[in-house]
């Protein structure tokens, strides 16, 4: 398993909510410690003593904040289960890292109890309730960006918290570059010789303003090479085969269609190349595409991509956790695996008559 | 939700272990009742009086069978968790049903345990082990067939057993007709005109020589309109897409190839279409194809299929659990759901050259 460098290119964490900071100002008070301290208190992080965090946890506790979690784990000693919590079951990229991670815990004889938080309700009422306190021993979040609000949620849970396939500023994470995977595409594409290359950018709608190093990475490229970005060859969009689909019949009715197409994830890939063959069109002939993921399916329908190893971020997580566990203080805090390029059939150089070059 | 009648159609259970019945045999002769009623007081079945099922229980505890799961029932109480077993997570069919389950299952309150028994080895562990055992109210077994022996194991845990996605004789489950979905495949290929229909027959590696639906469909259909089966057309592979392709490639290398290719899903689908157009074929042009599924990628590929619903059959199979649990006695022991065949671009009539009546 080859490891990259640690990226610094993670999320910034959001603006913090309001309410949730006079709350925690309420606890720095109570607990008679500067908000900074508190913060770190709840979110376990190293450097505070002992005895100031259990001040902080006492605090927060008697505001009702939330049950004492201490009070729960002494109770009750270790629970043997963690907890995975994921926005996405069925879809691959979730599935594969649930399976991953399984496979690890189960084999350190933990169990692993399931919370599917799927739509921002599901989240809110995850977040509120929090079903996982006093059951489990840590929790995964398993890609998706923990908001400041949250992040002091589960604070009070006083578990470990890990997060696998995207960043986090504030647990030890496992994840790719994503602006390294963008280049990666665009060097091939540029290599090829295009210069109208379009990105279908895919983003979460419950999340429309996090920046993405999949996007960065693209525009980064261009420049490097001195084409400015043209606004029209962008589409963005939710992620999602149709969604795909979708944005292809945009990018094909602009008075300069691309000649080829980088696409945030291969389901989206896959969506534009159905619209590019409905349209008599040719892949790679007259429009050549792109995709992340290596998706099983890439495959089997010829598509060129960048690999991200799905299974090894689950494990790699999985095996955080457990050290985490084990007490051990040297935890790696950051853990970014490499990406590939795979090069297959939707992949070409761009024909001659629409070169602009 | 259109519910289809019961099928007839399930799996026959496959021959007893040997040295399982023997094993029973000893429960059933410590216990002073017969093979019948031993069986059916360890599965838990209706008609097994409580102090008899009682005495079979403890004759299998004194045994060292397995430690008395009623012991644990009684000291614990209701666990409010669900085992879910699944043999593969990563893959969108089981990733769907696992969706289903857990979101019913959470709004009761309950939290889904994951057990992923993967190969033979796992799923030999996890009925000898019993990991779950104590640690929950239910277990639903997602699309595996339990065996005999493994169901005495299932049995000593003392719950509720439900089976998703897969029928099976002796626990209430939730399934497809798989011989009435291959029949919509066969009708729409014979209404085209097509009467050289090769089956890609997809087959579990751990199972093979469990009949399947999907195959007997087609042979029916077949034979009901006076076509004899061309052993050459069948080939038998492994679920996936790889082996999709090479199947294909094999069809390809008959003297007289099909017409139309009915695959046993999409994914073995997909991956025979790869086949077809690196040979220069076109789909359906020169040949036409139809999958069993409706997988997300489907439509994005325009393939023709027969969608099974499996997000319902995770629901049901959900509130199956939630009956059992209320103690419901009439619940429903089969619920089988509809099929529907979904035509998109992959069928067409046969290209007049290559009509063989």
């Amino acid at each position: 398993m080859q490891i990259a460098s640690v990226s610094d290119r993670c999320y910034r964490l959001p603006m913090v909510d309001t309410s949730a900071k006079l709350n925690l100002i309420d606890v720095a008070r109570a607990a008679g410690v500067s908000l900074a301290t508190a913060s770190r208190a709840l979110s376990g992080a190293y450097g505070v003593a002992a005895t100031t965090r259990a001040r902080v946890l006492a605090a927060a506790e008697e505001m009702s904040y939330v049950a004492s979690p201490e009070a729960a784990r002494l109770a009750g000693g270790a629970t043997g289960r963690v907890a995975v919590v994921v926005p996405h079951i069925s879809r691959w990229f979730f599935g594969t890292m649930l399976e991953a991670l399984d496979s690890v815990l189960r084999e350190a004889d933990l169990d692993v109890l399931l919370y599917h938080v799927g739509g921002l309700d599901d989240r809110r009422e995850f977040f509120e309730r929090l079903p996982a306190r006093r059951k489990v021993d840590a929790v995964v979040v398993v890609a998706f960006p923990v908001e400041e609000v949250e992040r002091q949620r589960l604070a009070l849970m006083g578990v470990q918290i890990i997060a696998a396939g995207g960043q986090n500023a504030v647990y030890p994470y496992v994840c790719i570059d994503d602006a390294a995977a963008a280049r990666q595409v665009m060097a091939h594409l540029l290599f090829l010789g295009h210069r109208r290359i379009a990105m279908i950018e895919a983003i979460d709608p419950d999340q429309p303003t996090r920046p993405s190093g999949r996007s960065s990475g693209y525009y980064a490229a261009l420049r490097e090479v001195g084409i400015e970005p043209d606004p029209d060859l962008v589409v963005t969009t939710d992620w999602g085969g149709e969604q795909g689909a979708q944005a292809m019949s945009r990018l094909l009715s602009i008075a300069h269609p691309p000649t080829a197409v980088y696409a945030h994830s291969d389901e989206v890939a896959i969506g534009a190349i159905r619209t590019i063959r409905r349209a008599g069109l040719r892949v790679p002939d007259d429009i050549s595409i792109v995709g992340i993921d290596d998706h099983p399916l890439a495959s089997l329908i010829d598509l060129t991509t960048v690999r991200q190893p799905v299974y090894e971020q689950g494990t790699t997580a999985a095996h955080l956790v457990l050290a985490t566990l084990r007490g051990e203080v040297d935890v790696e805090r950051a853990v970014v695996l490499a990406t590939e390029l795979v090069v297959r059939r939707s992949t070409a150089p761009p024909r001659p008559d629409r070169r602009t070059d």
